[in-house]
């Protein structure tokens, strides 16, 4: 559990996920070999008017339709680090508390990388600001535009994180 | 939704928690008009050796089995309010989310109180010591000892403090 497990094919797919409340990024991508590809990036968002506990079920369902469409092997979440707020930082751990679960029960193995890993792993610079960090991700994945919003951006950026780091970790 | 609802027959049961990822206090009352009845109380324990995402589905799947067996229409349950531990903090309240999530799904309107609302509630002094809450639970619930642990005495007394509020706010 939570190793990395040598995938028969050598095909994996990575969801990351840019954890929120109020907006949940993700991004999708399928690691063949060393060669990475673009499968889906977007934005889970709750009802704002709602109360934490409906907007926690919205990203409780969301997620597990997410994961049915792409059956991903792996997570790979942002982890709270540095926080302004600490009201908030709670709220936003109680969404995480609702991602990991959906993930578990799904059979999915769960990685955590801290935003200076991820931004170091991308731009080999740990303090990157987001428009670097959007424009290595489109020469990366291959895509036509960065990819928006940064919420999916930063998703993105973290499965790209855990395929470097699976990768070296294999070697 | 989350708003006080007048009870046909006048009786309702609260489920009380008090959050953690190492354990988790639950306790269950019976309102019946003005009077409490102890149902149960006891405590969620999860395994140290595991991850965190292990151990929330374990909490998840013991919340549901609570719930399942006592039918509660109602949650209270404590919030972070002052802590010590950021890191902790951060981990309880991903145990928090899984516990609202789990209340929500299965029908239960959700109330918050802080550890201070608590105490002040059944003691008259928000700054109550462990000891005397516990006396003041054995008098109110016509229980033989104190309850114990006390992760299930502070649940029980968080379902007090609402079975209070509740009361109040119908007068």
């Amino acid at each position: 559990m939570g190793s990395c497990v040598l995938i028969q094919n050598n095909k994996i797919t990575i969801l990351g996920i840019d954890p929120g409340y109020g907006r949940v990024g993700f991004g999708v991508i399928r690691l063949t070999g060393n060669k990475y590809n673009h499968v889906a990036h977007g934005v889970i968002e709750t009802s704002k008017k709602e109360k934490l506990s409906y907007r926690l079920n919205e990203i409780y369902d969301s997620l597990n339709e997410i994961i049915d469409t792409y059956s991903p092997e792996e997570l790979a979440i942002e982890q709270l680090f540095f926080f302004r707020n600490v009201t908030t930082a709670l709220a936003v751990s109680e969404a995480r508390g609702v991602i990991q679960l959906a993930s578990f029960r799904k059979g999915l193995s769960i990685f955590e990388y801290t935003p200076f890993q991820i931004k170091l792993a991308i731009t080999g610079n740990g303090r990157a600001e987001k428009g670097q960090m959007q424009r290595v991700l489109k020469v990366f994945l291959g895509l036509q535009a960065t990819p928006k919003p940064d919420d999916a951006a930063d998703a993105l950026a973290a499965a790209i994180c855990h395929a470097n780091s699976r990768s070296s970790l294999k070697r």
